[in-house]
């Protein structure tokens, strides 16, 4: 029950706030005899590193993982896989001149009513960095996909009113915004260009896509595969919204539409409505869902706000405080290495599903 | 990890099949001391009774809960609560036409894929059934907060495109769609009236609204309050999707109009963009989101399907079969059952923040 | 986390009080396709039944166990299985004349101190009785590990100084006081008598033999297997110690004397000082073990007391009052219980060991 | 679920291998405002260090432990508190000649037939090494005791045949032994003397004393105190038994004898034969209980044994191997950590027991 970590029998527990000395994360109940090394995870986090692309984040940082426990040879050794990335661009004296006061969108606030206090620097366990341990942890659990075939896909679908166009096939590596529509892909980099000059920022939708799901995966009743996934989005920091096949549009949908009709042709249903689980377990289709994102919180127009004694302030970033000006777009692997997760964790739970496969 | 239980320290285990004995719910961690009775269960129970509107599912069931265990003298004794409710109607003699047959948008495929066989009288576990004991432990977990002044509030938003006026007070107990707009709620019932003589169904969205949250509950980072908000809405059958505060919306505003100003006029902020969290912990402001329902999968219409040989069959519901043309109305209190036992379940999280406040 | 739960993967939940309507227990990841019949329960439940010998409680309760759930044809189905006992035989008007009084050995005291009030009548959830619903969950888990041809056997080794001869072999359906050697039983129920005769109550320790135990059951590093099953021992009621191997003897050892050699005749090891496990793993070899218990706290006998306003009183119980004179007798089916379900749980836990075993 | 944590709501999890690069411990749960610092944890760590006595491992090792997060300004935030240690002295070279060997008494049997690899360097994860973590959780955990006046004693109480005279008064810091009684400590050190020339090892008994423990920590019924201080001490390498109170001396007494009378002279009973808890929930009396250490399993003594091919060969421990004469000796502040941390829990645990606390 601990609120830091993710998962029943693939677990993790994160831990480190955006400018301490490190962040990290472990891995327990990893099956023994995977293949794994640094390396599979260095690849990974390159994908979310900021600073890659001007529309992300400009902090430097070469997030290198390193693992310390867990690893034999070559191989896991069912121990728990200990993860950690050093912290090296944490000057925090910028956060000094606007310490005291509350940041619109931020959790200081919050944070500081319920603990009593509040590391101000950077958004400490509030901060995106967390997530960098989603993604050296979701590298692993998408190893173990990998050995079933499973391969999860994610994508940035829209920003504020762009969208992608659906006839383009999603794939992952898909340039500088995650996008794998090239036109929709060079509106969104102008609209972020002009977000930014404006001192705005935008929000977005990811998408996600998991193909190769074998039937089965997803417990009933608190289990089930759409609630993991809609527990692990919205942990991730930023997100309003998930939604797993049709989503809210289903609202609007007639059953006689919206119903998937079972076929023997291959493929479990002719259509995928659903997106991919009925009653919580999968049903072979591919896994389609989508997470929103709010704009970024940070932006660099003054905003009216308290400082911690309850005056009135303005709020400035001070010069050279660095953002996202779309924080959906460095989300997208994070949104991926959710995925993974929730499915390692699922794969693993099916393993006692019948007394026929006990061995 | 029991994957019919849900919740931390206010923990419930449901059980029970749709055509069972019976069906009931242990709620294990309810504080000592908390008056409680068979009638605030059964008052709760029978919003969500089937057969009360034409609108719901003409099922006759009183839906009577007795409380077996951890009431002593009309108080909570800290030992679990269990709630037992009888099943009444439970003729499945009507489901032995179509036992064969892959019914779309069910979960008898995926059951059957899973444990390798499927109770086909009514819906199992996958039924709406066990929803009834969510209501009945949301009953007990909204007595918790109302000691704290907690008041949990759902209705029905919208049918199909038919939206409630944003400017009408949201309230319990509206009517019988659980609509307080009442044009709204006219316009529903037509819709409704027209989709049953299509032997059609409809989908819609449930709103919910949290007044008196304090500031505080919820638990970085894998614990936030959306997140197990997400994942307990998402657990509930026939949901699409989940939404805070701007949801979806979000994704199309810009930083400078979504981020929330801090005030000290009373209020923590002078909007509610977020929909009451920042970083998963409650900032004091109401809490608010939304789910979305799919269309009921069962209509009367025939429907292209396979038996389970695979052979091509046509679906064609049994006489007298009795189904919800609009799920998302009777899910209003389940939604409810819900958000109260998150916020319960928090509230109970949040005695261990501080050192300060041990006792 | 709920604290009426036990287990990880094979999950029990227990509630009902000794004097309520009914006990029951909810074991939730039970694979599917396990045959089971209430007629499986009910044999293991008349081995604990009070009544049924001189030398326990003159309590008469039919104890019949109903599945309410979970079972469908014959065979478990992967649902959560409802097992519920009626309570027969629960007039309280007896305990009426001692419901002020602290009863020594008793836990009401310590139910006040915690919860700020206590259920006088028997002794709520801190009755033995709780006890009926693990033989009842015991009796699932030994069928599943039945399947793997694993059995359990406990037997009582002491009542005071009378210790069985370690010649006789141990087994299961061992007379009155579930002792094998008969000379020793006899000897036993004398003592008893004596007890009884004098108003008082005796200790003794019951032993627990798992044969067919398979290699790499149980998890490093706190899921340990003699931790579970230490954990699963002190659970009971009157416990006061757990040993596994040659447990407290070990302390007076020799490390060449205590080492068990590794042989390859068929057996993994020459000698058996450990007791079944290495790092809390098994070996292969049985596992053995034994739990101690106390004299039963309810005796005839006077005894200075407090009541609930902290004045001086003397304790006698009243005429009927209906004890256990040597609480380890009815213990016996109960260790036996607690090990098949720890070892359930780490059979399935077992599953998800290694990457080649993934289905 | 993670086999490599403990606790519920302290909750802890450790990581590293015996010879990896590290081992590490993450503390989840610490409530927020508690001071500390890097130098309570090393304080504790310095007790079990390696090396110290000539009693003990001559393993050379500064144990450093480091924090990595969770806390700001000197006091915990509420945030995962990450302890790291680095592993200085692990050579791993002299392993070599043995390593296809199977060790008797270790675990690399077991763990090679469950995860079917074996890290053969040192003792991977079965290492008494990783004890470290929980001296240095421990730590964390007896400083938020120490906020509630709670106090734990632990102590050498016997070696071999060797024991401390009961009238000698417990204390902590007693000593190369760890024993408070200076005759039995001398008598203890001659002993070891004694088994190490001649190759061999000692088994011994660990005792602890809590003193002023509130009334009321521990749940019924499966979070009893004891289960879960009996599951702590089992968890810990070479624990073959452990007893509460009177322990396996309470099956040889009388119901009259063993029974603790109610008294109101400021202690809750005259007696504390049960050792602090009734039905599992603490009574108020001091917390005593013992614990049984095996012989250290790896010995200078030849041994027959096996190779990993089955073959019958003689295992003669290298020279320099570094092994501790008699374990019991450094597990002493272990078993003390292990029971902070099971209180800490209890302690966090307990804020939730009835509706009036609630803040």
């Amino acid at each position: 029950m601990s609120s830091n970590s993710f998962g029943n029998l693939f677990r993790i527990t994160t831990w480190g706030e955006s400018h301490g000395k490190a962040i990290g994360v472990i891995i327990d109940g990893c099956p023994a005899g995977l293949e794994l090394s640094e390396n599979d995870i260095n690849t990974a986090l390159a994908q979310r590193a900021p600073g890659k692309t001007p529309y992300t984040s400009p902090r430097k940082e070469k997030d290198i993982a390193e693992i310390y426990s867990g690893v034999f040879e070559g191989k896991t050794t069912g121990a728990p896989i200990a993860i950690i990335i050093m912290n090296q661009d944490t000057d925090s004296s910028r956060y000094e001149p606007i310490k005291h006061l509350l940041r619109p969108g931020h959790a200081n606030y919050t944070y500081q009513k319920k603990y009593g206090c509040f590391d101000h620097r950077g958004g400490g366990r509030a901060s995106g960095r967390e997530t960098a341990c989603r993604v050296a942890a979701g590298a692993v659990a998408g190893k173990l996909l990998a050995c079933k075939g499973i391969q999860v896909v994610a994508y940035l679908k829209s920003i504020d009113t762009i969208e992608m166009d659906p006839v383009v096939k999603p794939r992952d590596d898909a340039g500088l915004v995650f996008c794998p529509d090239k036109d929709a892909a060079d509106k969104m980099m102008r609209a972020i260009n002009k977000a930014k000059a404006e001192g705005d920022s935008l929000g977005g939708v990811v998408e996600f896509i998991v193909h190769n799901v074998p039937a089965g995966l997803g417990d009933p009743v608190y289990e089930k595969l759409e609630a993991n996934l809609a527990r692990a989005m919205l942990s991730i920091p930023a997100t309003k919204g998930f939604e797993i096949g049709e989503g809210f549009h289903a609202a609007r949908m007639r059953g006689s539409q919206h119903n998937d009709l079972f076929t023997n042709d291959g493929h479990p249903t002719t259509s995928n409505h659903a997106g991919g689980t009925l009653g919580g377990i999968t049903t072979g289709m591919p896994l389609i869902g989508r997470v929103a994102f709010k704009p970024t919180s940070s932006i660099k127009k003054p905003q009216a706000t308290l400082d911690d004694q309850g005056n009135p302030q303005t709020l400035v970033l001070p010069e050279g405080s660095r953002h996202d000006p779309c924080v959906a777009i460095r989300a997208v692997p994070v949104v991926s290495a959710m995925c993974s997760l929730v499915l390692a964790d699922a794969l693993l739970m099916n393993q006692c599903a019948t007394v026929e496969h006990l061995r």
